[in-house]
């Protein structure tokens, strides 16, 4: 596979800023430009040699690249696909790192040029925290990262953009944009909006008194606000049908408690820890879905 | 304020056989006894050496204790206080770990003699592991303990009992066991049945691609389920006002969801956001509650 040499990443935040240093230290001899607006973050980014160079002209940021990759808020990107639509070598790849999937593949489908290729991905790294000051080049190095295309992508632009991610450190996987939808509304979405949920109905002094628990199991509700709200309105059919599944979930458990029905809460609660127990074991074995 | 010298543990799990461990740590010259009805984990616990001696017999272990700390699961504690009433020795102090207060106060006053004192504690420290192969002397190092009493318990009784949990390494708070229920019920029951019907939730094939979000946000639900069904049954009436308000606002978000309502969204994420930051801040700044 041809070696890239020219990649672009627009967005400079915790995910963007650590695309361009993985890619460094990634691919030697590469050139990898970071286009961010806010001029602070320019500097930031500059002082922290996070990229060969930093750019605040979207349209030039592209004009040479093999892949951009968009790590701004999903809500930017038919914004940006716009302004960089006609700046884009033919027969590049562009992709994104948000994560939800559908919407972004709609947008390119509308927005792109026809001589470029389009393909989703959705690393699984990241933190609560945000900005470029937390970005690292390690931060994929053991991730999962998800693909996502359609009927109508380009095969080689997958398997050239499978190369990328791995040579970043993640393990691939390889995805419909629907598919990828459902799966995260459950292990992702929806977990943050139980916790969102759970520390809003906590009163204030109740919160003096949260152990490791309660700040584990709320830790994603510190999450970026503005990225999170995109997510759910990205996904919002997967994500209504979650909040059902799991208000029906705490119904059923409520019924047994109600009912002091020791058996069903016991069975309601081994089904869950047996349920969680095989996620950690497999990803200890390290048998994980990934490729 | 007296040495402690004589302290029993019954029940040797991760809680008890580190209270035990902990406990010849912090006072020179004790004696440790450990009872449990297991002769498996009485081998182990030998062979651990968690405590000077450990038993068999309930009656003998406390017969000579001036502090008795119930660290069985909560269902338990009435037979135990009845199996062991005729024993215990006049003005002793009679604790239990268990994490829910009401119901074990209630027992005591049922089951216990009037010339015996009985005081709540609750450290929160532990693991969703069990077992006394985990139990280890410094699993109080910096947790906190709240000790639950009522009009009448005796006031030597928790200052002493205090100095115990701090000798152990704890900061300790004091609460009626009604507050204890009801705080508790929302930052550690509640959370523990989100993290089950979040995990029932999904289905298995979703869960093969949980990221650490996930992970973190359900870690409690692999918790050992007898004790936690104790939990909930001891802790019904608000377990399930937790429930419904966990309910109520899930039913929140769905709405902003469902009407695309951004801004009402983003309040609702900025505030979950704000109130998690400032418990972690706390935390950090090490302004708890507890004094």
């Amino acid at each position: 596979m041809k070696k890239l040499k020219n990649i672009t990443v627009i967005g400079l935040g915790l995910l963007g800023g650590s695309i361009t240093q993985a890619s460094l230290r990634a691919f030697s001899g590469v050139k990898v430009i970071g286009f961010t607006h806010r001029a602070s973050t320019r500097r930031k980014a500059r002082a922290m040699k996070v990229a060969s160079k930093v750019v605040d002209d979207i349209g030039e940021s592209v004009s040479g690249a093999e892949l951009i990759v968009l790590a701004t808020p999903i809500s930017t990107f038919a914004e940006i696909f716009e302004q960089i639509r006609d700046s884009l070598p033919a027969g590049c790849i562009v992709t994104d790192v948000g994560s939800t999937k559908v919407q972004p593949h709609k947008w390119a489908s509308k927005f792109l040029p026809k001589d470029v290729h389009y393909v989703g991905s959705h690393p699984i790294a990241g933190s609560e925290r945000r900005g470029v000051e937390f970005s690292r080049d390690d931060l994929f190095d053991g991730a999962s990262c998800v693909l996502t295309k359609t009927g109508k992508t380009d095969t080689k632009a997958i398997e050239r953009l499978k190369d990328f991610w791995k040579a970043l450190g993640c393990r691939v996987s390889v995805m419909s944009p629907s598919g990828h939808d459902k799966v995260f509304a459950m292990v992702s979405h929806l977990p943050h909006l139980a916790a969102a949920c759970l520390v809003n109905a906590a009163s204030e002094e109740a919160l003096g008194f949260s152990g490791s628990g309660f700040i584990d199991s709320t830790r994603i509700a510190s999450g970026p606000v503005n990225i999170w709200s995109d997510i759910f309105l990205t996904n919002a059919e997967n994500s209504i049908k979650g909040l059902d599944g799991l208000i029906r979930e705490l119904g059923k458990v409520k019924e047994t408690i109600e009912k002091s029905d020791r058996r069903g809460l016991e069975k309601f609660l081994e089904k869950a820890k047996k349920k969680r127990d095989t996620i950690i074991r497999r990803k200890f074995e390290k048998k994980g879905f990934l490729s």
